[in-house]
Order: C-alpha cells, then sequence, then structure tokens
C-alpha cells in the first residue's frame, strides 16, 4: 500500500516519481503558490474529474496562475499514468490501471527574481505535475470506531478570498493535524473566527439530525468538495435532505450522528469532539449507509452504470 | 541587478543554481510545509543573523520541522556562498564577497507517502537552501515618493498560532500583493478580522506621531521582524520614543508620517493607504532619518563598528 510511485507525468510526459526535477526556484516550493487537487480512480476512472478541473480552473484563476495544459491533455495525463502506474488496491506490477489516489498540482512555475511577485510573474509559464499513488481505504479503525477529532487552536476568517481556493500553501493543516496527533486525535476541525465550524484540515464536515445532513455553507470559510456536492445531489433519493446551515460546536456535538466527506477517504463517520462523544460515540448508521451508497455509487460510474 | 544566482547551497554543499535538485514529493512543493528567513549581507557579512537563525528555530519548533544543519554550518555557508557569488551590488564577476539579499529555506524535505502528515514525517530530516541575489535598494520611486498601500481583502485572524511562523505557505500574500498590483499600489496591509492593522506582505507597519513611532503588537497577528526590533533598540537614541499600540486605519491614515521595516528593503516611507494620502502624502523627514541611521548601522556592523 505504501509502495512509492514509480512514476509522475510532469509537464507533459512520463518522468520517475524519485527523481530531482524542479530547480529551487520553483514558486511552489519557496512561496506554496500553487494549487492542487487530489481525487480517486477506479478501475482507471478518474471520480469527477471535470470537478476537479473546474476547480482546477477556479484556483488557478484565484492566484492569476497560468495552468500550462487543457482538461484534454490533464484527462490523457491521467491516463497514461494510471496505466504506467498499472495501480491496483495492492501496487501489484502488471495488473490494468486501477485502483488510485491522484494529486494534480500546478504550481507558478520559476519566475525570474526575489520576493512575492517580481517582475516577470505574469509571464510564468507553470508546473504541471500528476501523481498516482494506490488506493488505500481509510484505516479499518476508522470505520469502525469512527474518527476522533479535535478543534485546531487555528481559526479561519470569514471573509477570506482563498478559503475556497485549493492553494499549496498548506503550512495551517499540517499544524492543524499535529495538534490533533499530540492530543491522540485523528482529525482536527477549523472553526471560524466567531467560533463556527468550518471545516476539517481534509474534508467537510457534517451534522446528522434525523433525515437531515447539515453542513456549514460558503460562508464558513469552507474548501466545498466535490463529495459534498455529491451528497447535495443524492441526499434525496438517498431518503435525506442535505441543507446548508451554521454549525457551532454544541449543535455538531449534539447531533445524533456526524461525519466527515472528502474525495479519496470518502464518507467517514465522525464520533467525538474534543473528547466529547457525537451521539451514541459509535459510528452511525445512517453515515454508515451514506459511505456504502457515496462508495456503491463510485464503484457503478467506474463500470459505466452511473455519473 | 537581476542576475541569475550561479549558485545555491543545498544541503551542506555548493551546487548550481538552476539545475533541478528536487523531487515533487518535496513537501515545501506539496504543501508549503517549510520556513524562511530573508536577510541582508553588507561586504559579505550578515546582517543580525543570529535574530534570523533565533527565529528560524522558532519557526522550525511551531511546525515541528528539524533544522538538517546547525547554525555554525549555515553561517558557512553564507559565507562560502557568497564568495562563490562575488555578489556586488552590480552583481560583477570576481569581486570581493558583497551585498547580497539572502534567503535561508527549510523544508520538511521528503516524507514518504501520501497526505499531510503520513507515518514517518517524524523522521524527515528536511533539505536546507540557501540562496543569494545581488543586493537591490528600493526603487529610486519608492524612496523619492513613498510607497502607496492599500488593504488586502484577507483579514488575519488574531490568535492564529502561526501568525508569527515564516512559514513557506504564502499564498495569501502573493494574493494580497496581486491586490496591490491591480490597484497600482506599491504593497498591500493585512488588518486583523476585527479591522486593525497588522502587517504589510513582508514588512512591518509604523505610525510616526511626533516623536513616538507606534507599531502593532504581536497580538495583532504580526511577524515580528528583525529591524522592527532594532527600531525598538535603537529608538532613543536616534530622539524618538517606539511603542506597541493597536492601530486602526484611521489612526495610521491621520498619523503625521507612516513607514514599513523589513530586512531587506529597510525602512521605507508609506505615504497613502487605500488612495489616501497619510500626513503630506509625502515621504516624511523622520522616516528618511530612520531609514537613513539604519542604513549607516548596517554599515557599521560590515565594518566592524557597531553591532
Amino acid at each position: 500500500m505504501a509502495r512509492v510511485p514509480g512514476f509522475i507525468w510532469l509537464d507533459g510526459a512520463l518522468a520517475p516519481a524519485g527523481a530531482p526535477h524542479l530547480p529551487v526556484s520553483d514558486r511552489g516550493f519557496q512561496l506554496g503558490d500553487g494549487i492542487f487537487e487530489t481525487l480517486r480512480a477506479r478501475r482507471g476512472v478518474a471520480i469527477e474529474l471535470d470537478a476537479h478541473l473546474a476547480r482546477l480552473h477556479q484556483s488557478a484563476d484565484a492566484l492569476a496562475l497560468r495552468l500550462p495544459f487543457g482538461d484534454e491533455a490533464i484527462a490523457e495525463g491521467i491516463v497514461g499514468l494510471l496505466a504506467a502506474e498499472s495501480l491496483d488496491a495492492d501496487g501489484r506490477d502488471g495488473a490494468p490501471p486501477g485502483d488510485a489516489a491522484l494529486r494534480i498540482t500546478v504550481s507558478r512555475g520559476t519566475v525570474a527574481g526575489r520576493g512575492l511577485l517580481p517582475a516577470g510573474y505574469a509571464e510564468a509559464t507553470g508546473r504541471l505535475v500528476i501523481e498516482a499513488w494506490p488506493y488505500a481505504p481509510p484505516a479499518p479503525r476508522l470505520l469502525a470506531e469512527g474518527a476522533r477529532a479535535i478543534t485546531s487552536t487555528i481559526r479561519h476568517a470569514r471573509r477570506s478570498p482563498l478559503a475556497g481556493v485549493k492553494t499549496t500553501s498548506r503550512a495551517e493543516h499540517v499544524y492543524a493535524r499535529l495538534e490533533a496527533l499530540r492530543a491522540g486525535a485523528d482529525e482536527a476541525l477549523f472553526l471560524t473566527a466567531d467560533g463556527e465550524v468550518s471545516e476539517s484540515t481534509i474534508a467537510n464536515v457534517w451534522a446528522v439530525v434525523g433525515a437531515r445532513l447539515l453542513t456549514p455553507s460558503a460562508g464558513a470559510a469552507i474548501l466545498a468538495g466535490t463529495t459534498r456536492a455529491w451528497l447535495f445531489a443524492h441526499a434525496a433519493e438517498l431518503g435525506f435532505a442535505a441543507e446548508e446551515r451554521p454549525l457551532v460546536v454544541e449543535a455538531l456535538v449534539g447531533a445524533g450522528e456526524a461525519f466527515l466527506s472528502s474525495s479519496v477517504a470518502g464518507i467517514v463517520p465522525l464520533v467525538a469532539l474534543d473528547g466529547h462523544p457525537i451521539g451514541s460515540g459509535q459510528p452511525g448508521q445512517r453515515s454508515l449507509a451514506l459511505r456504502e451508497a457515496r462508495e456503491r455509487w463510485i464503484d457503478d460510474v467506474s463500470l459505466g452504470r452511473a455519473g
């Protein structure tokens, strides 16, 4: 599972993954001046690729970054990379392209000169990398016992224009995850400056109240994920009503169930916050049913039966 | 002036600057999971190196990053790099090591596995890069006419534990500088979520009220710079009183003068905010006198006459 990828797709071609490819002047390395998307591939099919590419374009626009390749080239790059890696869940060589976690990263590339915005930044062509890892489902314990979260000491300003932009400037997210680790928790939630739940370091947050699925709105400094969008689109047919709602910590802890949603890990039950059990403190039946529905849908898409 | 550096100091040795050195898996590139310091060298002397290294250690502690080299090795690396580059203000080859802008960058290096904090993050040894550029003073216009700033739409949460940590996750700073550029301004100021002046994208902010130098405290989500510390240490002998004070926008605009302080650009008059002139709208005499005193002190340190 932890197999080191053999290849990456770098600026239009396959390249050996571990080799040195970037000058230190790359703006991603210097300043976190880049954007990314993380998604799943199932049976060689990149799940919800269009939605991820749409968000990549939005992120690029926000940072005035140039995407050096069009959507079609990126899609072909993914196909080529999965074929080269022959990734399946066990990372076996020679298997047909299969299940992977994919990451598309775009940095502003190399800009001559020093500082935040030297002359010439506008001519930067950008650098695009696609990486693939064998897909690993969440650890069995996370599904059997549920994820335990803490609230990070980092608060998010509501009106940050970058809240919904998936930049590679993730030091706050790394820091919050270190806080979780030190507290013996699995994940950290960011609150807004005024104390509402925003999101976790990698996922959107949901409270389940009866048949209602409640999640913070874009106004709570969230990055609206594709799995979140899927839940809004499919809630009704699954017997739920999905709603954007301000979520204070007390409401989340007081909910019957809670869960996290993200592209690669999928839907994962959330059972505790800052040591307080949520609902029964066990993975909720509704959360697990939603996880199953989502995984089934991904499977169907990979077989051409949904989409 | 815009000469591309020929060498860097990378993990203990000189290396050609433009060559590919980093795998894309470097955490600096992936996640902005790194820290840095920027400082000046004058006549081959790294100015206030001890203070910058102390802050590098603080930044490393905050992110649980390991510094792969001790202070002495870093200091030797700077000497070796300046000698190799023979940097003077004109970037002439063969000149004795001289005036440079230096940057020390440390990333978490390569960590096997995917995600924010894969197992093995704690074993990461870190990657340390030193870069040098020929020193370029602020553009003559900035000193003759003063810098014009806007307030960024990005607000900074007061109690962010990373506010005072110089991480390489600078996408917000790049974004704010893009805002300034679009507004025809030179610089952007961050405010706190509740509207007080915090800092600029690269400098601390000061209001001059009579002989008082007023600057926001650490509680306003600032990164306390070495030039800021120098001003506190030297204000009295220069005939000023330096004080930490909450600074609302109106107070800054209503001050007699204002200026920015940073390690490489030094002290630069600030003459307008969001189109409103500060004081006379011209560089203030006190600000220019402070700039001159600071530049003289740097010169003295480089000649072994102060420090």
